[in-house]
């Protein structure tokens, strides 16, 4: 799927966003130190800032949401341990089982709807004390939830499992990448989403537009562990506070303009309502993400999308049938509204 | 559920038989040497005899058939592989995920019906390549499958799975804990059930009666690195023979007598279809194990046990309502029909 | 180095001495249960007399000392802890560093004398806290010292760096394959030996000539989790009382004897000495292993331990140069003697 | 260690440099694009110039030299694989066994001398073919040698070492962390230095200025398995360009200038051989690294350290008597002539 030219209208993945000249600008002002050493006084800025906006003691800064959630689960399960998720979860499927290849961790994914487990699927999954069978240990949401097309898991279902989880002596840990589009689009606070969890990973480099960076937020005792993980697995990094300042300035600025992308991703499901040979993989779209079946009469994902990049749009066709578009800030509505013109052509 | 005194008729697990004083005359004069060097005679006899059963190139003695399927991962699967498993397999929940901690091995569980997953089920689970996901390389089957109360997997949809798996590069292993079940009940030979399967891993001390140990049985080469795991894992032993005579003598006279264990399982289940508040897990009852829910006014699974204890019968409570009985070489039929009477009365 | 006819005096190592008459009476009489579920009488009996005969709280029966020691370093050590041995130690060199494949742990060899390291050799190996670092968590000592040629590490020696460890917050693990043979050559306790250790393991089918087994002993909470690896692991067994009856068996009739092997130990290495174009690797020989080094015009180890075994004696060419003799309870001291002569002439 | 206030001069680590007002303007020009889908220019653009200047076929642009470490052992090595390093190089000991932790590859540290092994103590390393030995796979070197006090690993007996290993079919990995510095030292290029090796790690925030990253440089298939892995690890990161920016400003333009700094490193070993109670570790400094043995009737290295600190000087105490200097591009030549002074009076 890498484009030969680049395409005109990007909507592959809300990664893609590039620094805006002011946001560069913050980064070119960046106080730096050496944060090995804890040294680095802009990255200690966002720390306390994400850590005081998540409501949580503590915040590490991380290069990818990758290591952000594989970390957070290394400080909650030891091997052959085994965390309970939603089986479309982003852990799950899409960052290469590092949970059991660096952690010996194992897994349980229960079948939800639209990202969401109900608390009556998970009555008898968590496992007695018995030397035949891995330790239960730790429930993972995703919010918004990638593969159910960024649909947001609804305040109180989030609450009543974490409830659940906390009464079995389960660790919960948010794998918030999209967090703060959840807390544009529900109105609630990241500190609320937060306060249901004992760890939180947030991105900063997809819908918040800076170009590198995550964190994970949580007890000072875990992310004092975190810390060394991440020594270890090489995400050590040293004057890093001039991709810090991207950060603090994309929590500033970028946050409310999350309700753009919404609306462009509204411009796009209406299209496809409208198109012949397409649909909604989930008919409400809650945020960014669009995602949609194409008829085979149309082709394959591959193929539609092939056809799509000769127009100079770029989608993502994400298996056979599948194809996902996501918003960002570096396509505008304008574009947005081309784009559905095309697909509903 | 540890008894304080013996019980009476004990079917919590086929695993309990005692060598019968036939079995231990050819233990006591069994030929030996020293296994790790390749020195022991029975050993090899034995080796050859099962994988020759089971139309394999080779075949390798071990332990435990946890450790059987263990290495018949292993071989299969390197760090961030993932296998392909139905949701209630043994190796998925009552090995302790040794897969994930021995190997960083990742798995894909499907949940099945009575065991068995169908074709369509698997059709997107097998995953592209790509730098975000886990690597699909097998798929594992249960035969008989034990938490589907014994079911035997029908040999068609058997065969349509491993051709279908074989089609994707897929490789196929068994988990034959009570494949000789299987074959006596479906009249189908080991080897035919194991033509499907790259390795199949086969367990003697279940309904066969011999006090200990498995075999991995597979090509050649794949036995060979089997061999080497082995050692490191700490299943290296010396002078086996006196183990492998006790196999070998199973091999001869036990297999043909499963049917009678299938006979007194038919026994207890009718007892359970008659019983109130009693409902048979899975009505059919296939081979040597019965599974069955215990009404919530009989109280727990565990309470129900608790008092049949105290009539000298243990049974398994394998989860809050749910009991398992298993038949096997030490439980009469005339001891079975005493428990069906306890059971409906 | 397989024989092609099994050779007529065979000292490759005491793991090959096959169990005696009495030794299979004892097995074939044994009383058995289940041993997975804790139920089997003579492995409960085997795990008591050990542990008292140790000194420690509880004993775990395993299938091999790999095993007995790959949990011993598991109870102590998760991942990225290190452990302190002897550079010529079994458990670096010749366990396939499963510390490392099952544990992920570190190691951190250290260059010793007769396989002794001296306090002042580990002052500054013991890592300080820094996230750069691995944990040091654990000192491994051996006794007797395989590739040291049996050499038995002093009493005196032995406690000081244990108490230096102590100091240290290190544990302390014994690899005890062979504990047995310094008892009787130094006339201390097995008790005393194992004070300076939280876990010992020894084994049982080297010298004490049972033909599987080797048992892990320390405080009970160790041992309690040292049980739920053994099953993930694949060494959880049946009805192991068969085995157990053998090492009981040993531990009666077959310590005191291991004197004798100790005595034809002497009666080579006196051959060697004379012997032109042979060194002993250590002048001293203390127990039943004595290893010499084959002047290089006599041709490499293996092409020397090639002739001998055309001559029907089997010696094992542990190195380019180097040749292993070990004595056993299956060589007598009249067949030493014919190797002594075969040897010096 | 940490300064309360930042120390006037700083000679911690060469980690420090902070991005020079040129090297920002690179930066904030960069033209940059999603790394994880290949497409940031800059970062192509370095991964070309450093393949080229090594003369590798293809390099990986990482978060670390850490990242790159344990990605350049991961491909060489499957678990139960054994390296042999130097018994003091930093992968050894300063990255946390991440080795063990996430590859559960074992190790072989040989004492050296000045950080190099000779041809004779490597003879019998090599491992034979053996179920109960790890594989020997690889050979690991560090140039310049971190803890051997930067100094330089003579270039024939490197070629004659990696010669020695290619014929006993090894792997080679150099830890070219400081490689940069033996350049500009031994006037040898960087390409001469890499020929010798499979792969190659270099850093680029050490002194060559740049504020993050390094690369893993080799064939072009061990740098996909070496993206695979970084994704894995979380090492993959988006619009990366900036960062990638500096490394090419600081390839441009860093690499003559680290003359400098060995000429100020000289000036501080100078003036320890002056200082009474103070020895050099290696009387020779090669490059720009001095590490020196504190008398104990000055302290411990931590007191010394703490007293030079009050003076506006931080060294690094690296053991208990042994203290660490480090010159770099942010202390220039007159500071460290104060430095001298201080360390000298």
């Amino acid at each position: 799927m890498k484009a030969l030219l680049p395409p005109r209208i990007d909507l592959l993945s809300d990664t893609l966003t590039r620094p805006t000249p002011e946001m560069r600008a913050a980064m070119s002002a960046a106080e730096v130190g050496d944060d090995v050493f804890g040294e680095d006084p802009t990255v200690n800025r966002l720390e306390e800032h994400i850590s005081a906006m998540l409501g949580k003691e503590a915040a590490l800064f991380m290069p990818s949401g990758t290591m952000s959630n594989l970390i957070g689960l290394l400080v909650h399960c030891g091997k052959g341990d085994e965390y309970i998720c939603e089986a479309g979860c982003h852990i799950f499927n899409n960052e290469q089982a590092g949970y059991a290849q660096v952690g010996g961790i194992a897994v349980r994914p229960i079948p939800g709807e639209r990202g969401l487990i109900r608390v009556d699927q998970l009555q008898e999954m968590v496992r007695p004390d018995n030397d035949h069978l891995p330790r239960t240990r730790l429930i993972c949401l995703e919010q918004t939830h990638n593969r159910a097309a960024g649909s947001i898991l609804p305040y109180d279902s989030v609450a009543e499992v974490c409830t659940w989880a906390k009464e079995q002596d389960l660790a919960r840990h948010l794998d918030g990448a999209r967090l703060f589009n959840a807390v544009v689009a529900s109105g609630i606070s990241a500190a609320d989403w937060a306060r249901h969890f004992d760890t939180v990973s947030v991105c900063f480099s997809k819908g918040l537009g800076a170009p590198v960076g995550s964190a994970l937020c949580g007890p000072k005792d875990l992310v004092k562990r975190a810390r060394r993980y991440r020594k270890m697995l090489g995400g050590g990094m040293r004057q890093i506070g001039i991709l810090a300042a991207a950060v603090l300035y994309a929590l500033e600025h970028h946050i409310d303009r999350l309700a753009e992308d919404h609306a462009k991703a509204q411009v796009l499901a209406d299209a496809i309502r409208r198109a012949p040979g397409l649909t909604l993989q989930c008919d409400q779209v809650d945020s960014n993400i669009v995602i949609f079946e194409v008829d085979a009469e149309l082709g394959t994902a591959k193929e539609y999308c092939d056809s799509l990049l000769e127009r100079g749009v770029r989608l993502y066709p994400i298996s056979r049938q599948k194809v996902r578009a996501v918003t960002h800030l570096d396509v505008s509505m304008a574009e947005c509204e081309e784009v559905a013109e095309v697909l509903s052509s």
